[in-house]
């Protein structure tokens, strides 16, 4: 394990730096590296809800932006508090497939999983569209290729997760907290120069005569189901706790508190700034789109540096937000490949390929939906929340289970180890305990029971705005993660070792494929004297001549090897080669042969055309035969660096 | 090799019939199967003579037809006198690389089989676009879909050769003997009805005023360079004599014979009947387009069942030369492979790999081909007859140094063997032999010699109509046949055994991978065991538990083998298997450490994609590390059948 430095210089870094914790994160940096998805958010939340309540044309509706930015704000603290209590619950790992798997069971734990893989999808095509969005309030000219950006920055998030490149806690840093100062300047700036004077009159597109759009519970519900977008991501740090200096709990629910604590500040100071300042949002894609934020900044500040700055800021953090899902997509498939609902070679998330594969498959399909919804983030949005949604709810139900189960521990059982949290020596100390984990379970059916209703809403209200969608995907999701388990269980059955199964007897022969004598294949004759104590040369002949000085050769030099030619009249090296294995396994059937394919290692990858490696050939032609085995011995044209 | 048969059914057979000479061919067979080439070719030959007589807009010059047809049929039956020679002298392989690279060196080879290798996928293109102007002329409406239509012919062609259908004569023989027939049938009764009536004067284009165009020496040499790509084809049955039955010399040159009468009487007669019945030709592409033969037809039998079936006999016939070229080529190309110009695995043409990239290769170039000329057999025929007639040249001068080595041997030398054709025991039947051979060589010198001049004909008259195209492919053939010798060559010297080398000591140990302990490893463990003294068994730990669990099994099913359990921080089973091999590696210099991975084989290929390979990921990590050999031993989920 010592040269581990060495290979990550061949072979990249073997993981995810928030996988790998190489370096634990204090609290600053934590907080930039886990909570650029959710500050980010209120890029765009604050548009949403004004898209919805301007629907209604009316003053009176425009008006109830900023009772459902405190609203949104007060369910934030529950969601919060809820994993404050998880952070500290479960320090190892809190993350919600994990919590509801615990402590509800499999089908929980897998509904959690789905609707949090589609979410992760969702981060990175709003975020990326999001930031495209800022990216055009600066230069309306890149208006037509928004697409194109879009597409672009994810092919490089994908390339620089492939890469591997190393990630400090630096580089979130920058624009994470560029950000939030930023963002923290304009709503200052705001109150202080705004503050005394009167609310701006927006003005208000008239209402255009759809009974659902008109100003009504409805209505209100659909702009504070709007409004949940800001709180994806609120579960990261949960999920993350491990990768905190210790002691990481005490650590990550500081990182908690203030990312909570700035969330709500922000998303409450530009809800007010924009209602105070009478923003009107504008469609994107219409000529000159400017987001709400955009807005909000050139009002206050001019279409100058400091507008520049924001939105730079903006796209940057949206950009590593969207980031985030590169880590979370491929760990949480890891987690639920280790219990058998995903293809098991997912679980070994450390190696480059599995790693790989999974971010390639996040890029497609996020790829395919900012195709599909035109890089809109306003179009993409109604999808967006109700698998966090339906996440905090499961987690927040397996915490509430949790807390009742250990409560009945502390209460009816003596086996419950003391430990530093749980002193429960005397019945005196157990009741404290009880009551402390039984308040703890309120708060968590609270929670709980506020996500539910909220995922209700987001259901009911967004129906139309293709929520639907979601609703099916996570339908197929739990499909494939049953069927995928089913094979497993179905493999294993048949697999298991009984009392009865002995290790076969067999007779190993091997066969050792000469094309011709060089210096190349004396190690592979060396390996297959090695090998088996009946080894045997096969040299294919295509024409007499060569076939000939094989033989010669081979007394010469005196190779203790019988050597067998075998002519080829259609001039194919597998098929003479695959009828003699046959011969050797029909005349033994407990023989195994090993065929040793000597396979030359060129300097430049493209003069391995000029080699051929029948291997390939010989494993594709005996695909269906037992107890044969190829393989190939290598040697280097030039010697390895 | 008796359980040949039912290798076919599983594999498909191993190569194209043609190569395989599975059932050797008598000559109406033989002349079926080698003949499409050369006699389909008359459907387009006398339309490409027309289309540059009528430049010059004048009677004079649209009556040079006949006198073309006729000097074009000499020059055919010098060329088919000198293949005739060939035949006898290479009854085993007479093919114009063979004979060049013996007679005349490696260089003229070279060049002969690149001009070859070029012609033959022309073939392709230019019977396929021909067989679809065909189509176009029965059913006018396919005319926007040509491109199409070719490109899908040449797709069924790919698909067909791919599969390796059992293409027997009687294939061959019902569009071959159909278009022979009706073509004669056709010839026939022009010359009863026309025989007695005087020449249609034909509807000529005015003269375009470009001076080229102006009747004179040039454009009757252009015409007659056009006429040429009758000959196309002529060198088939040459190169496949060993597909005849015994005596093959003789049934191939009465294959021959027959297929060159045929050849210039259809020639002839279509080009007479055309100058007869003032046939102009159509530009295709153009509104009713039809070709020559198309309008003859029309002429003689209206556009009826007649005319219908002449024109699917021609399509037919077109589509079967076009498929003569996906056996020409890849043989050509094994033969190039075999003497080092080309990557060596090609000359293993038997495997259907090797075969099947070869049939790849000339599908993507000829529809290549086909899409940049529009399908138009007209704008691909410049470039069609310079490949065989350098190919004529080189075959010729090979045979006339051939005879004229063979003359001297006889003269000089008393050690060449007597046989049936040369019984030279007698001086005085010597010199009698030697004359003889004077005379063939005499009859190879002046063809090559007229071919010669053709091949300068060509280039010269055609350089307009983009014949540079090919001089500067057979450029580029050229240079890759070089680069690719001097690779090898080098190769063979760095890799030649000398007298120092001897085979080098080595210590093998063996790591066997377990992920678990089921019943599909029990083999692989037994495998393991026989395979070296130092065998261990190395476990990757995801997780703890089922390390533990690994390990009492281990203890429990008795195997005999030490078990290594790694951890693996970062969840990759890569990683800590490199690490450790390189340990062991580094331990000792001559160890050779071989990985056993098991490999699952699945009942269907899509649950493939359960199953881990760690070998691929394994070589990926491990590929330039000397002394490592990562092998799989499959175990079958379910018996194969």
């Amino acid at each position: 394990m010592q040269k581990r430095s060495l290979k990550h210089v061949i072979f990249g870094k073997p993981i995810h730096e928030r996988l790998a914790h190489h370096e634990r994160l204090n609290v600053p940096f934590g907080l930039a590296v886990f909570a650029s998805d959710a500050l980010s958010s209120v890029a765009y939340a604050t548009e949403e809800v004004l898209l919805v309540l301007i629907l209604a044309g009316s003053l009176v509706a425009y008006n109830q932006l900023p009772p459902i930015a405190i609203a949104l704000a007060v369910l934030l603290a529950i969601v919060a508090f809820s994993y404050y209590q998880t952070v500290h619950a479960y320090p190892d790992n809190g993350g919600t497939y994990v919590v509801s798997t615990d402590n509800l069971g499999s089908g929980a734990g897998q509904f959690a999983g789905a609707a949090l893989l589609i979410d992760y999808v969702l981060t990175v095509a709003v975020s990326i569209s999001s930031g495209v969005q800022a990216v055009i309030s600066l230069a309306p000219q890149a208006q037509p290729y928004a697409i194109h950006i879009a597409c672009a920055a994810v092919g490089i998030l994908c390339f620089m997760n492939l890469r591997g490149a190393k990630e400090s806690g630096i580089v979130f840093a920058i624009p994470t907290y560029g950000f939030i100062i930023l963002i923290l300047i304009l709503i200052g700036n705001a109150i202080v120069t705004g503050v005394n004077s009167p609310q701006v009159t927006p003005n208000l597109p008239p209402h255009d005569g759809d009974p659902l759009h008109q100003m009504g519970l409805f209505l209100v519900l659909r702009a504070f189901a709007a409004s949940c977008t800001a709180l994806t991501g609120t579960e990261a740090i949960a999920n993350g706790v491990k990768a905190f200096k210790p002691p990481e709990a005490r650590h990550a629910s500081q990182a908690l508190v203030a990312m909570v604590v700035l969330l709500g500040v922000m998303f409450i100071g530009i809800s007010w700034v924009a209602h105070h300042s009478g923003i009107v949002p504008m469609h994107s894609g219409t000529e000159g789109y400017k987001t709400v934020l955009a807005q909000i900044s050139i009002n206050q500040f001019g279409n100058g540096p400091m507008t520049w700055a924001i939105m730079i800021m903006t796209a940057g953090i949206l950009f590593l937000a969207a980031n985030t899902a590169y880590a979370d997509f491929p760990r949480l498939a890891s987690f639920i490949a280790r219990d058998g609902f995903l293809p098991r070679q997912l679980a070994s998330i450390g190696d480059r390929l599995v790693f790989q594969n999974g971010i390639i498959l996040l890029s497609i399909v996020s790829i395919a939906l900012i195709i599909k919804f035109n890089a809109d983030t306003h179009s993409l949005i109604p999808l967006y929340a109700l698998g966090v949604f339906i996440a905090f709810t499961l987690s927040q139900a397996g915490m509430f289970v949790y807390f009742r189960k250990r409560r009945w521990m502390v209460l009816k059982r003596k086996d419950l180890e003391a430990n530093e949290e749980n002193p429960v020596h005397t019945p005196q100390e157990r009741i404290v305990a009880a009551r402390k984990l039984a308040y703890k379970s309120y708060i968590s059916a609270f929670g709980c029971l506020v996500t539910f209703i909220v995922s209700g809403i987001l259901v009911v209200t967004k129906w139309e705005e293709k929520i639907w969608i979601v609703v099916i995907a996570m339908g197929v999701i739990m499909a494939i993660f049953t069927l995928i388990s089913r094979y497993y269980k179905k493999l294993a059955t048949k697999l298991s070792v009984t009392n009865e199964d002995t290790l076969p007897e067999l007779t190993a022969t091997t066969l050792l494929l000469v094309p011709r004598l060089h210096k190349g294949i004396l190690q592979a004759i060396k390996y297959a004297q090695a090998s088996s104590p009946d080894v045997r040369a096969l040299h294919v002949s295509l024409n007499q001549k060569s076939a000939e000085k094989l033989k010669e050769e081979w007394i010469k030099f005196g190779v203790e090897m019988p050597l067998i030619i075998l002519d080829s009249p259609y001039r194919s090296i597998v098929q003479p080669t695959t009828e003699y294995i046959d011969e050797l396994l029909a005349k033994n059937k407990k023989r195994m042969v090993t065929v040793i394919v000597p396979e030359a290692v060129p300097n430049h990858w493209y003069q391995a055309l000029l080699h051929n490696n029948a291997a390939i050939q010989l494993k594709l032609a005996l695909a269906k035969r037992k107890n044969v085995v190829i393989t190939n011995v290598r040697y280097f044209i030039e010697e390895p660096k």
